[in-house]
């Protein structure tokens, strides 16, 4: 395709709305199953009964796969280009691979490689989920934080697989020059042995080859639990932090608790989760056991009452009924936008009425409202 | 059987008992014993020399496990049907198992299997022990709570298998044409890799196949890693939330605690753990070294002093007396009924001390007049 | 022996000495030795050439062994009922062990047992390591405290085992009759598996089977997520509460702290480790840096000051200046007897200054008298 | 070379700069690289065709790290003795690691091993990078601290490892006369099985055998999962205490807290992280996200603003602009020296500012003020 005809196309009102939902959600969920089609294409590309069956079905599918990576790249460059930010796109991590997977396979077909190693490049298709992983940036941080620690921890890997390496390699080496011939064969051992994975293709089987091998062994354990109790450090602080950043910005919106002053809304913040809902979905089902309340954010629910429907809009809470002896929902509770809610557990719900009465009185008061209204 | 005989055996009043007591303890009880005979049956018969030496015994058995359940599953249906919530037992998780347990097999006679392929369906009766499994709700919990993250950890997982398998495929094809015969056979090496399983029937031979094996045996000690990582933070927060709810209701219950406020009740409950007896069960035994007090939330306990016998009952405590001062217990001391304690152990004991003398105080002069009164 | 001679010998002084010790530290330690001495013996006894050529030493050490462990329990029990508790140290755990490592192997000769299969039951001796295991308690308690979420992932290992072996005997049945050929061979399969210890002796070759495998793979992964994360949780508040009780007791007999008030004490006992020390061993070394000051619970320590010896017995404390300014510590201390120190790091020194001034007063006060007479 | 000719050398201007660079960041550097330069030429010796094609490469790379290990050796003992403190130096792990790593190569050789078995000899080299492992310190304190049940593991480990072994010895020893002709090969076979590494060389095939081995494997992830949980335990106490030591002394010279008095200090010293900056590196670029805040403790750093450029010392604080309303930096901001900054990240930031109102007014006012002059 020539660039005029790209520009072309671009402009017809078709594709416009495509342009438009580019950087979507439909978009992205569109691109995962057109990388999930990519990838199974490719496996059963390897697999010559399957492929030889139906290679005409693989070819096009493979096509098909390459031309939407081509199409949402050219897209997404556009876009960028308008909104002045074309260059730092084509450079982001986003930005690469989705040039990558345009560009690996038509260019391993041009470098005169055979179709079934060219179209195996497309596995880095795989690399456009990284961006949508959930808590792919939470991860990285705890990565950043505790580098230190952990990168110690390498450290202490890489020394006990040379050390034990060149010991096994000079201990077993005559009793097994083919297994053992060398230092690198010997590292293969190693690794294997020091990440507790034991394929048993190469075994020490001289007395000393095998004590050595006992504690290669019991380093791996130990490397091990420092490398998780590490990672369980880290991401026990991470997720705490997370929460807080989360939830902070919606809790200072909710009147309810804005009057409280700064030091309580952090107190409240460590208490309260968000939660995400769409239109439609139902919260709270009758009859069900109930053991948290929920604040309204931003967004609308309907309570389903008994011949008559109320609805709660931003700022209003719902659900404490549950947590104020009658531990069972009285109603059907459903969201009628896109809503965002803060739920309190039962356990913080004692705790906030604990250290703040003056919300348990609210609470209390409108929970009494309520019931008697509803009677 | 008939649908009409069904009600007539179900209505005769020997029967009449064990509709009562199906949802029961002594049936669960029964039931998991049955589902253990039955798996165990099972097993017995794939090995062919024990089948063949005793197969009227495991035939009989097998036929009598599928009638226990079948029995299970009508009591049950006609009670859910008698308390009018028949349709959602019947559509319950329970209500499927229990319905899939004794239609299974059957239906695999019917089908036409041969008779050791028809029993072996019978391993789904082992999913009747789930609803019982101690804990699993707080498991449950765990994984919904940290879905996020552990679902960003499979992502990555499934990523590294994908990648290595294609990488692995590419340099080993040649060197092993069988054992790397196509993406799928990589991607058998690679879950077998990257879970440090490592059965080694299908190794990496060349140089850099290897360099990647080492990659995915270290990204597998990573993996795991966070996995466990993020388990543990999640089940520590778990732990403590259900032990608090477990505990606050007791707690309110108690008279002596009561008195303190809704702030102090949240304080204390996190120090208290509940503990559930039978009856007749011993819980002090004198002589032994005591660290722990107990408050008595609902039931009754008998004090077996020198000469006479104390009864204690609900919102008493006892055990003090170890914690101040002299170590070991001077008293057997057991339940009469089915109780609730409430146990404060010695270190929350002398922070409860500390945080609220007036509850102090009154242990302090209780256990002076237990003292007084058993001179 | 018999009976009578047993009591003479016990009645000489010279054995008199070895009865008052035998509840000892250096009896205790005799023992482990000999424990030690006793397993070499016998895996050298397994070892054909080892033992054929040194048979004379290895039958005399194991008959030695036998015969010390003989005199042991003897001794103890002699002690036992010399103060009325023989029949409870016969049936403590102790007391069970040392009579089954004295009549294991007799009892083998008596019933006809080969010379290396009795003395093979000498390896219960190593169960007489048991009590001695430092902080056997703890984790003993671990396992009490989560042993509800630790049976419920055990129950779950179970089905998931049983699941996963029936469905790959079923699968893989017919293509390896052999190696799957009845359920127990997939359990073994299975339980190699589920645990990533994959021997690879028995490897499932169907694609289906291979699925199956590689979701028994994830879930072991899984099951040990949760296992580790459960008694990792559990771990961390066993540690806080052992220090805790261990440190309680000695704060509040050193008066500079039991002027706090009892919630103070509490608040300090989170800060403090106790430490244990043998006369004559050194604390401090002149010259280094140091990050922590000492309380005396129990003991005496000498400080080394040029010129003179000081010596600081219990409620004394020491290491302060190296906290307040210099880093370098400097005289050498070292215990005079068996002392029981409190150390206070760096960080909950500069905690405690700050939550209690008095505190911070009374050290600095000291620090400079100190200083001064130094100089 | 004669004693005479190295003093001499050493005496050399040329040389001078190097003494006094010896203990520095970029020797330790070039050593890395030396280390790093040896081990590879170690790996390539024993890689047959490698070494034949290029050996004259290899050998002189090998002696030039030897000499290069040589002289760094010489010139730190110098300087050791020439600050009186040779003795302690030579003693030192780091001396002896030096002195081995001289020594071990030529000693080989005097003793007559064969080329390649003596230079396998400077694996030892790899020991240098010891002392340069970020972290180790944290590391060898949580070992210390959390010896007691990390002991207990251990025993309990090699009691499972030595019952285990006896147990399948004799119950495989008929069925397998040659994999399991001693108890030393059943010690093989248990710490591959304990540690879930499989190799699989030797496997029971007994049912008894295998179901011991069941009960070892399910074993090792007990001991490991036990393992695991005491060093996450030990290691998250550890971080916190680390991160408090190295930023309480910048804290209390920042003199915006240091008017906090001490008990403020250490509540804000657990919120922060130190940062050490080389010069010239950029902190912040203008347009990110901004999600914390900064303390000069020391150094300097130079404020990019349109027209005019504002350098910050030593106590200034930026970058709380992003932290107050809008979320994008406004500045690039980049340090003119080595720097050491103190981050505040916005939860801590939004917990500060609750605690501590006057803090807030300051930051406030200071933002104010900056906001209004940029304008």
């Amino acid at each position: 395709m020539s660039k005029t005809l790209i520009s072309k196309t671009l402009a017809t009102p078709a594709l416009a709305r495509f342009t438009a939902a580019a950087a979507d959600r439909n978009i992205t969920r569109a691109s995962y199953f057109v990388v999930a089609v990519g990838v199974l294409m490719m496996v059963v590309l390897t697999v010559d009964p399957a492929y030889q069956s139906m290679h005409r079905w693989v070819d096009t599918l493979l096509w098909a796969c390459l031309a939407f990576f081509g199409c949402e790249w050219l897209v997404r460059l556009r876009r960028a280009v308008l909104t002045q930010v074309g260059f730092s796109y084509a450079l982001s991590f986003r930005g690469l691979i989705d040039a990558v997977a345009v560009i690996a396979v038509p260019l391993a077909f041009v470098g005169g490689a055979d179709v079934k190693s060219a179209w195996l490049l497309g596995i880095v298709w795989i690399l456009k989920v990284v961006p949508g992983i959930p808590g792919l940036r939470q991860l990285r941080r705890v990565l950043v934080v505790e580098r230190g620690p952990l990168l110690s921890v390498l450290v202490i890997f890489l020394m006990v697989l040379f050390l034990a390496s060149v010991a096994v390699y000079f201990l077993e080496h005559e009793a097994q020059p083919v297994a053992f011939a060398s230092v690198p064969a010997a590292l293969w051992w190693a690794v294997a042995t020091l990440t507790t994975t034991g394929y048993g293709d190469v075994v020490p089987i001289t007395p000393l080859g095998r004590l050595v091998a006992a504690f290669v062994m019991i380093s791996g354990l130990g490397v091990f639990g420092l490398w998780t109790g590490i990672l369980a450090t880290g991401f026990a602080a991470e997720t705490r932090r997370d929460n807080f950043l989360k939830t902070w910005e919606s809790v200072s919106r909710v009147p309810f608790f804005a009057a409280l002053g700064p030091a309580a809304i952090a107190d409240v913040t460590h208490m309260l989760r968000t939660m995400d809902l769409p239109a439609r979905t139902m919260i709270i089902r009758k009859g069900q056991v109930g053991d948290c309340m929920y604040f309204i954010a931003a967004g609308e629910v309907e309570v389903d009452l008994p011949g008559k429907k109320v609805r709660l809009g931003a700022g209003a809470f719902f659900g404490e009924m549950a947590l104020l002896g009658n531990n069972l929902r009285s109603a059907n509770i459903t969201t009628t936008e896109v809503s965002k809610l803060l739920v309190l557990d039962l356990v913080d719900f004692r705790l906030l009425m604990a250290r703040h009465p003056e919300l348990a009185a609210t609470i209390d008061l409108e929970a009494k409202r309520r019931a008697q209204e509803n009677r």
